[in-house]
């Protein structure tokens, strides 16, 4: 099953490291990892998305929340939550193409941040769901990079 | 000096919490790391935001570039590339508040995910300008839970 693990931690240096590691040393392979500020600056909230067998998983958390630099820790699929992705796409264009990959841009409300004369870059942001029906349209003329966050959640409430 | 640091590297358990460790090996807090997929589902990007000494972030970048996982590695900050963060903030609101966060979330092109009697959750992307002027504003109403993707960066053309 799928977890979306919430995690506030102390900002110390090694304390990301070391919880990437609990994750690792279990066989866990991280999906997407997304550390961030908060608004306190002392503390830093991690999200990490990984599929794997639920007993396992509750052992680690159970692990992470006897860490000294972990203050809390939440697995987001046990409540309503929403949960968001950002992308950077980089999609190769012609003079043909521009005005059909803006029109697809527009319908999925994302940005252009860059044009060149052969490429655009692309901001978006959303569910999963959406980042992958607005990839699935931009296959097609060509997705010469992507970069993407990783999810980040949030109980509803 | 700010490093903006971009990694591919092979979706392999271990890795990441590795090449995290070698940072904080060397005493490096990481501000931000955002970890997502690619188009090729066997290679991640981890995107890792410092502050630190030049000449250290210099050889963190070679010994990065001598592991077997480690694809490719650019310093973001040494061309010229485009940057941008996804936020999730639940606010704290009343029924006189509402339609003023509402007015201040359209301003900044954001959306509401989420409606509760006492709270909303936007979500914004921008760049950290963008989103340290919205924060801003909303301080005022409350931020109840502020969660953050970390820093994606790619450059341009």
């Amino acid at each position: 099953m799928e977890h979306v693990i919430s995690v506030l931690v102390e900002n110390r240096f090694g304390v990301l490291a070391h919880i990437a590691g609990m994750f690792s040393g279990r066989g866990f392979n991280i999906d997407s990892l997304a550390v961030g500020e908060t608004e306190d600056p002392s503390v830093s909230r991690m999200t990490i998305v990984v599929h794997g067998d639920d007993a396992v998983v509750e052992q680690i958390l159970k692990q992470l929340n006897r860490q000294v630099d972990v203050i809390k820790v939440e697995d987001l699929v046990e409540t309503k939550f929403v949960d968001r992705e950002l992308m950077l796409i980089k999609v190769a264009v012609s003079a043909k193409s521009r005005s059909e990959i803006l029109e697809i841009a527009e319908l999925f409300r994302s940005r252009i941040v860059d044009v060149q004369k052969d490429s655009m870059v692309i901001e978006a942001a959303g569910t999963g769901e959406k980042l992958t029906a607005l990839l699935d349209l931009l296959r097609e003329y060509g997705i010469k990079q992507l970069v993407r966050t990783g999810r980040i959640g949030m109980a509803r409430g």
